[in-house]
């Protein structure tokens, strides 16, 4: 694997064997890889977890990260990302994580430097080790993929996570069902409605209302958005035993999910975090291993 | 010590170990603390000495400093500080240092995430590592703080120096008086009158007028603040043999104090910097040796 | 060598020593130096390549590198530059990387602290470890400086390679020539014709458009600057056998010059970029012995 920018390029063998990677690191611990080997993450829009999450992987596997600061970079000059990525390649970076705003930027990096690409995060696109940490926690839950019902709820035309994990899960096995408000589904088959859902489902998956990308245009206020699309109390409620809640976070508190129902004892959402760094430790050994 | 966020939780005992811990530090040299640590410093308002000195000695202490740049966090997104700190404890962060522009910003975090607090400044509150490099310097000076007379000058309201320095000086032994504008006075005593203070006094802490807080608003121009309220060439003057001058800086030149008597014979200003250094380690120690 | 802040505090023996040393660096690998050493990189203006080329360099040289985030701190309350790096010093940093927009920023700090100053760029002024590295490319590919023809071409009046190269060129016995728009020549003297310049120069160093610092009141449009100044594909064509083109970037693609060029067997525009670490090495190196 030279780099992942996409579940969509990723087999089913290939995520099994990232996610028992994973399970060994979590297990055993995350150790230092033998060589050196030079890291940037190029993160051009805000994120902590992704982020420090990458940042925590790197440090534990030993490697040299060279700080990238995008928000006060020669990309301000109009330097392009292929220039950029050229640029770090010179410098003797081995590969990089990166966070754009622009759907499928790797496009015009892919093939055309000798750096990895790890995405991070590509427009309204992919989230290729988001997804991976969100299966690796079903996984550890339920043992299998196979027939799990899984509901996404939210903004699934926005949604990263929707995109990348959908996908995945068919062909793991799963049965994905999408839930949101009929403008908001894109291209996707949705329902709107939630009856009998939350009684069949094993994973009630919940998504970001990425106000910053809908602005103050989405028609709903945000007691109207949690009535009508939230988890709330009453609709954990109507969960069957043992199907547990997710959340790619940050959460919109009383928006996607009630208050307190965020550390409650069906919530995966802080172990999904945790999750996170031995996923990403288990993507960047591969890709780096890969360049030995 | 599981967090350190304000004076007012630390004993006369645990002030008098921290302050003898630094000094250790300064004749020996900042040794590394066995066992793995991760540290992140989360600043959310503008700091050049403050956030590199706790830097330094977390690096001096072989700690592993995950960077966090508030200015392009989720926080942009709305996200809580708990939900951050949360996050980072599942990241694997033992403890965080945190400057926010929130008065108590610590109280929605104590207790209720199994990360260390390190208080770096919260809006007009507690600043409790610059009151202990301020204690360490005075005590270098001058052997004990009893009976000695300290004079806080400046902007005593919004000074978060002025508040952690006053009442573990007074508990400490020392007579503490404040000198500023009526109008800067907040809840505290204080005087506009120079008359007979300086003659008096063995130290002169000078406090930074935060043009940043006030606005325009101030009612002085900096000429006029400082012919009232500034350590003035004059005033210098009057001041008693091996008596010292003090201010947390930035320094704003020829405002709080003269430019000419900032790296003078009685200025401790850059001796504070380096003493900053050793107390925030001493610190640290302190809150990681308590977590294993 | 305390500080290395201008190409003219330079003799041609510290040059070639530096060239020298880079070579050495490029051929067996950065060392880390023996000893502990504290460096900050103090960037006031957006930067990619030096500033990761520095970051780079200081990790493969084995020194604890201290974050500063010059749109995040201090000087953002009004600090002085002095002031900051005094404040540094008294962290215990060895030497600082400046960048700044002010000319000449480092006459205010040079033999005024204990921190050693190399200079990452001032103003319209000087870039030393630019030119040095400008230099050992050309050195690497002719072998020598004497009699050699080089052409800089464009925003001389603003551009701190070409005071820096200019200057050590002629001492080490090339001849150069400057063309430009005349209003961008500011005191060089220089020619607005290619006529006869491109068959005869051995190098052709092009300078970025600074669009930054010129505003809209350039009086050309890209495509204007392009065929009159640029580097077009039917200029290349022009140049002689062994004739090599150089940039310092980000590059202006299709301004300066064709983006087809950019990766052309002619174009040592990456090849800068790497040697750029080897030079900053062989600077860091050569200033932090140099305080043993």
């Amino acid at each position: 694997m030279e780099n992942v920018v996409s579940m969509n390029d990723l087999s089913v063998e290939d995520i099994n064997a990232l996610i028992e990677r994973a399970e060994i690191f979590k297990k055993y611990g995350i150790r230092e890889l033998p060589g050196e080997f030079m890291i940037s993450n190029l993160f051009f829009e805000p994120s902590t977890r992704t982020k420090t999450s990458f940042e925590v992987a790197e440090r534990k596997l030993g490697l040299e990260v060279i700080p990238f600061e995008a928000g006060f970079s020669s990309t301000l000059k109009g330097e392009t990302l292929y220039d950029t990525v050229r640029t770090l390649e010179q410098l003797g970076i081995d590969a990089v994580v990166i966070r754009h705003q622009d759907d499928k930027y790797y496009k015009e990096l892919i093939g055309k430097t000798g750096v990895s690409i790890i995405n991070g995060g590509d427009g309204s696109g992919q989230h290729p080790t988001q997804s991976l940490l969100d299966l690796f926690t079903i996984k550890e839950e339920f043992g299998h993929f196979e027939n799990l019902n899984i509901l996404i709820a939210g903004d699934i035309s926005h949604s990263r996570v929707a995109k990348s994990n959908a996908d995945a899960l068919s062909r793991l096995g799963a049965n994905v069902t999408f839930l949101c408000p009929v403008e908001w589904a894109g291209s996707f088959e949705s329902t709107d409605n939630w009856d009998g859902l939350l009684e069949q489902s094993d994973v009630v998956m919940l998504l970001r209302v990425q106000h910053e990308r809908h602005g103050d245009d989405t028609g709903f206020t945000k007691e109207e958005y949690h009535r009508r699309f939230g988890l709330t109390v009453e609709r954990e409620r109507k969960m069957k035993p043992g199907a547990i809640i997710m959340h790619p976070a940050p959460v919109n508190r009383d928006v996607e999910i009630a208050d307190r129902l965020i550390e409650c004892s069906r919530s995966r959402i802080f172990k999904q975090v945790e999750n996170g760094v031995y996923i990403r430790a288990a993507v960047l050994e591969t890709v780096l291993k890969g360049r030995n």
